[in-house]
């Protein structure tokens, strides 16, 4: 099936990803693992609910834990527009297509609506936060990763070519995408809005689940010192992959599961992509494997991932066939 | 006077500041300079011609030097708007604005429109350029400073409440601006588009005159790099200031001058300033300089800046009394 | 068995590792990857053999590769004594104790000593080395990992009790040594002469055998780098194992094999072990492995090294049965 | 004058500089100074007295800070020699020499011996001291710029001949110096024990005065991030030299002095000396210069140096004329 068709002028103007929200059991945990190992700043909390930021984010929330007693889940992933007059148009087009659409009140945000995307995501609009201070410069609150600001989700879908549709006719636009060798396949999409490569991936899998969050962090330096620190409180087992360097997106990275098992993304930096010359870059799976000079990721990485509270994964027509740490290690190839 | 409105539904989309056409006496010195010392990638090169980009960059150039056997001026500094439809909305808007227009062509760009903004700043806007590999991950073309990608010029300005206010009226937002303490002048006005701090900033002094042009690098490492090559390479005196930490924009800045006196900046990082909720920064010039850990700046740093060609700079109404150097060491404050 | 007890009056002065000898196929594809790759300096070169050097050494060379039409192995390594006089000790003291030792000319070193110890290991002394400029500041001579200096060795021994109480009855000082919980067997021992942990490390399993020569680079930054860099180069394989920590030692290391098969280690850092109140720090085999977060070492890092030219490696005892990625993959544990 | 000859059968063994114990008014103030901002360890504390060691250190402490409610001094810098038995021959050695020598008990140190050298310094040597966690690899324990382990001190004398004589016939060996161009006299002596360029550092000027401690930390990066947070801290006026990059030694470099004035260098790395073919490198005064691309240290930082308790600075021969920020800027020159 052909890449879709970029639209230049979208029916609402969708600016960057904003947040995520999911669930936890122990937030006294959370908070050692986001704020004390991570570096994220506590912008708001009480007994059931953790609202952190970035330190460069002015932002009052990118990321928000709610205590549950039942499974820790992801709740919704939050997109920012830019004016109110967008969240209006964007109800109007959400309802137009038949998809569900709910104004509701969220604390220190801006009126939010509710929507989810023909895939099932539990997606959130909302046109301004509360504003807390920037404190990029502020180094005295620097920790552990230095979390800047969000940059993107990954979503695991069923269906990446449909995924992949509908948010390029919101105006999102292709930057990367990784295909079969030989083949037009979309098996991952890496979708954009704000200028750099991603605000939202969407890969094969059975979902819509939550792979994860992905934060940016100042220097490679913090990469490796988060490990490090990871180690040093006993938490050595949520370093999940890497520091590794990826093919698409092209940053340095680690991953790191959350007390709950949610996965966090850290990565150094990205590259631009505002012109309209910009094509979307292809990468056969062949090209992107010999790059590699980390080891692949485990098996969990590409099969373990936050579902989302009330949705039912479906599986894609085909499962993947990924390269992963037990096939290398067992079939002896790299 | 009152900071200007912004104004969210601009007149055409201007996308990013793209690049700076500077003329030079000597390319072979030049290139030594961009291309030995910072690291610059060159996408083409004549006898009298050098067109540069930073690894990051996809797009043709954003540095062009010409040879001339005359002064060596500033031309022309570029921005992007994102279609050709936009570029024609330009040109109507500068036309009936009363400011000079005209069509161009320039080799490796699209369709390119030449114009002067009221303070006399020759712009020119194209919507596309020839397009070129992307090294960002081709290691072994970095080099130097390892130059990222264009991020903003600065210009000298005799009038700045002026310039903010035509340029906010094309759609930039103010980020962050400098006034004295306890009034409202605009020393210094930091205008964007691509959702960072910065893609124009205009600072008061005898102009219009081109101040700097900013490149990003990709480590706080490379600023230190890259004066010690400096050294290496007999240009020490080529680094002018710093490195040190900016107040405005949050970023660790070092200033070179090429051998024909243009300065360059590299620095690290930026924050994201997207949302409407976004209010422009007031610095009081008290607190900036409270915050600089680094000597002031010299003299030639406040008044020395590259002529636009064909352009006679006017002065301002006050000329400014900045805490240079000179004035530190003689008057042994802090 | 005790751990032995150290000799503050040695034999003779011995000062520091120096540098290892290795036989490889072809000298063009070594060149391309520790010249290129890594970024030694070559001090000299013809068509049969490479002598190379760390950006901060002033002495002719710290790695020699040798074309060989047969198995490429490892020749010797060689130590530095402080004087000429200590040479002679040195030739008395292997003497006396029965061990091979022959006087030898090599080129661009002094008078050199070749001996085995008692595992059978070939080892060189020399007193002084021809001398080259120093180019720890002339960065336009920095390359890749910029490797600073030689820093240690690793021999793979049949007997680490024995090779550990042969060299500390030479003056080394055990650092570090890792036991299995609950025992006294020496499993790694790390011994130094120069003032940091390691000059020497001895580590269980067939043996004679070098695992690998190890330099120092100047920030994790270039860990990084020389894996992407790798990656550019089509050596991406190369990459062995790492980034990750190193428990004894402290280091952030990468290791790397050489188009041989030889083993190279680049790590950043290591403390200071001077005083005499430094006793050997005793790691159990559990909790190196608690403060662990990076993956595992493949099983190849633990069996296979190079092989000493005309040296039988024997078996040791009880081979070992470390937690190889394999292992790891395979049970599931962590 | 002639360089001395180096001495490689020194009448006792000195290993390392070992200690600085300064005078200060404020202990709370120093507290934040030398523990939040520099981020040193503490070992004890009591209302008098103030304990620290850098985080790769398991020494009790390198730098010991004593409340007055005098004038802040220094009290004395401390070396480490390898044996009781070397510390009887220090004391036989400084009596036989006719200079000032007497045993002490000083707190968390084994016998301590004072001394006074030829230009009335007062130093003391120990073997040992109580040991402390080394906590190179607590990461938790990690803030400010992390500083590792006291490297060297510089003092200032009024005859750098005479200093470097007579630390050269105990052992110490010159790495490097710098004299003015054609000239022999020596301007700066760099003299190490320890196998890096310097332990101890002897300049012209009125003394014996002491200049600086230096401690080295990790990576080119806590060198500008100590004066970020500096400036966070209010303490942007304590950054009184730097970054930048140093000739002899060649490493980046800062320089902070304390509330009470006491100058604290943090540098970043160093070259290993210990080979006997290691000749002293000399340095014109003029290449020194030609290489420097940070600007030239303020006056401040050529004459104000912390005073040792009761012993009166007498002046050198002549005074030197060294190139200071206030001349570089009154003068024009670079």
């Amino acid at each position: 099936m052909p890449i879709p068709q970029p639209v230049y002028n979208p029916p609402f103007n969708v600016t960057r990803a904003s947040h995520a929200v999911m669930t936890v059991k122990d937030l006294a945990r959370s908070r050692a693992f986001y704020v004390d190992l991570l570096g994220f700043i506590v912008s708001d909390e009480d007994k059931d609910t953790l609202y952190l930021r970035g330190v460069a984010e002015a932002c009052h929330h990118s990321l928000v834990l709610k205590r549950t007693s039942g499974e820790p889940q992801a709740e919704r992933v939050g997109m920012r527009v830019f004016t109110e007059e967008d969240l209006e148009k964007a109800r109007a087009h959400f309802e137009k297509a038949g998809l569900p659409v709910k104004w509701v009140e969220v604390p220190h945000q801006g009126r939010t609506l509710h929507v989810s995307d023909p895939l099932g995501s539990p997606i959130e609009f909302c046109a301004t936060m509360e504003v807390k201070p920037r404190l990029v410069v502020e180094f005295e609150h620097h920790k552990g990763a230095i979390p800047q600001r969000i940059d993107h989700f990954q979503l695991l879908v069923p269906d990446v070519q449909k995924a992949c549709e509908f948010w390029m006719s919101l105006g999102f636009r292709l930057s990367e995408y990784i295909s079969p060798d030989g083949k037009d396949d979309l098996l991952f999409v890496f979708l954009q809005r704000k200028g750099n490569p991603h605000d939202i991936v969407f890969a094969s899998a059975p979902g819509p689940r939550l792979h994860h969050a992905a934060f940016s962090i100042p220097e490679s330096y913090q990469l490796l010192y988060v490990c490090d620190l990871a180690a040093t409180m006993g938490l050595a087992a949520n370093v999940e992959y890497g520091p590794g360097r990826h093919g698409p997106g092209h940053a340095l990275f680690v991953y790191l599961r959350d007390p709950d098992g949610h996965r966090i993304e850290l990565f150094n930096t990205h590259y631009q992509c505002i012109d309209i010359e910009n094509e979307p870059v292809r990468w056969d799976l062949s090209f992107a494997a010999k790059r590699r000079w980390m080891l692949p990721a485990r098996r969990q990485w590409y099969t373990e991932a936050s579902r989302f509270a009330g949705v039912a994964p479906r599986d894609p027509a085909h499962l993947g066939d990924p390269l992963t740490l037990e096939k290398f290690v067992t079939e002896g190839m790299r």
